[in-house]
């Protein structure tokens, strides 16, 4: 790991669980991450076990994040699924059902000896940009996360907004098209901005608009490899193929409807793009016109004081910004106050 | 008046300004309204003029209340149009533009010499719900307000959601129809919940279909008096008019989706409908009707968890929630804490 600015202490230990892997860091009170690395969820062993995993590579990682366990105040703990952040229960887990209903926060609180906070994932990352990220002087902030579907987070004036049933924030699930040809979501519903902008709908309607004849580059993907990648799409958008070019525009027309739903609604100070579906972020020319078309239709869109004053910009932690945010949740809750 | 409990002190002045009148109400510390009345807004005369009739108007109130100007802690302030809340001005009135960069906050705290808590009108109302009405017992709310316009509030564990420019909580602005037959909001928008369920988008709605050629009772209104509105509608539903009743259900699906967008991303415990345009309320039939397919139609668009917890019903302090919301604030944020 490259050199860090001395830690300040205490530092907290952030968890950031997915269905594939599960990110871990040893985060110090300003925001550092001093150390961190990822370990395979292997749901299928089950949550006693994976939580067995999770503070064995943390523990490994102290050396290296120059902090001993007694230096760690508390713990961070992100996941995805739904449920019940003031009871701190998992409730339904998508692909990993046997931690279904399982009392996580209680079971780490006794196998670590620390207090846990307990946080769904979008919102972790939504603090982690939030505390340390692109909306560090910012008092409010939406993110979308945007990959192979679309979560987010909401943070106004320090709090995660968890929402009564643990079902706040769930900023792909925004109703942007009601009428009959309304595309279905995955979670079953009509017209839900998720449908539109996801990496999954993004193939969906590459597919669609080829298979009526469309011309593109990327048919020779599609006879080579028999499929097409959200990536693919962004590359040959990259190298100039119209088609793409149009699909990726049209992604940020539709989400850029969303983001205007959330703006007459939360009307944050930032709104933070993130997820691995952003064309490239800010270092790439189509990321730069993904965003340009985003800002151009929610100003042309939304209420002129808000277009006017609402940041809208890419995410700066990258795939860091869960485990940092949980571990910034965890000093919120249980840290000394320091800034 | 009719007799009330003894106040609680101390009591707070609300004010509730609206393009035509102004509601005025000395309430006490446990959210009792001990006088109230309103006053013609005449705001071409100017808002000193207004907040002169407005404080003279107070103090005439105060021996019904049986109070007198010193159990006064503070003033609540909830007006119409944009504003910036964080420095007590008045932006753009609509239809009183000779209000338009007024510092009404400063300006009332002179001329009243309390203190004044600075709201808008949507947030005012919805915590007034909140503070001692439908959402009393619940400690999260959002509120639509049905009338001309659509309106409304958030409120978050006691907290109004005004956002970054004064601009949270813009419930009307939600957009559920982004498809190329969209309806047009009056802010000029696409698609916004306002186009399709305030009383002006349901007699327009109306006219559209009774001009196609559909048959209804409301003909012969339309021919009598050459317009409808939203009562006649309401009235002939009341009466049995299956058009007039098909209109009052598909009303009840347009807020639906709004509704279920809203649970998305706050997921209050409890949504309350406020406003004129409820159909005659609980005590109507037809209200009934309207409530009942709003709550089946979030049931079959929202997550099973929301649509089980979720509380949906109609606002009970009828148009007294203004001022009394009002009112609140000022107790929230200047009174003593008393629960």
């Amino acid at each position: 790991m490259s050199s860090v600015d001395s830690p300040v202490f205490p530092a907290y230990l952030g968890v950031d669980v997915g269905g594939t892997s599960i990110k871990i860091g040893i985060v110090d009170d300003s925001g550092q991450s001093l150390a961190h690395g990822k370990i395979a969820t292997e749901h299928e062993k089950g949550p006693e076990n994976g939580v067995a995993r999770i503070l064995s590579f943390a523990k490994a990682l102290l050396e290296e994040a120059g902090v001993i366990w007694q230096d760690i105040r508390a713990v961070g703990l992100g996941t995805p699924g739904t449920m019940n952040v003031k009871e701190g229960e998992l409730l339904h887990m998508p692909n990993m059902s046997g931690w279904n209903f399982f009392p996580i926060r209680s079971y780490v609180e006794e196998q670590s000896g620390k207090p846990v906070a307990f946080i769904n994932d979008g919102n972790a990352a939504a603090y982690g940009e939030y505390w340390v990220g692109r909306g560090r002087e910012y008092d409010s902030l939406v993110m979308f996360t945007l990959g192979t579907g679309v979560g987010g987070g909401i943070i106004l004036q320090d709090i995660p907004l968890h929402g009564d049933n643990s079902h706040g924030s769930e900023c792909g699930h925004i109703t942007i098209e009601s009428g009959p040809d309304a595309r279905i979501c995955p979670c079953g519903q009509p017209g839900h901005l998720e449908a539109y902008v996801s990496a999954t709908s993004l193939v969906k309607r590459a597919k669609e608009r080829l298979a009526a004849g469309e011309a593109s580059s990327l048919i020779s993907v599609l006879q080579r490899d028999g499929v097409i990648s959200a990536l693919d799409i962004a590359n040959h958008a990259e190298q100039g193929d119209v088609f793409a070019k149009t699909l990726v525009v049209e992604t940020a027309e539709f989400l850029a409807r969303g983001i205007t739903t959330m703006m007459h609604i939360i009307d944050p100070a930032i709104v933070v793009l993130g997820g691995g579906m952003d064309f490239g972020g800010s270092a790439s020319p189509i990321g730069q016109i993904f965003l340009e078309t985003i800002r151009r239709t929610v100003t042309e869109l939304t209420f002129p004081v808000l277009a006017e004053n609402t940041i809208i910009d890419f995410a700066t932690l990258g795939s860091s910004c869960g485990y940092i945010g949980a571990a910034g949740v965890a000093r919120k809750q249980y840290g000394q106050i320091s800034s």
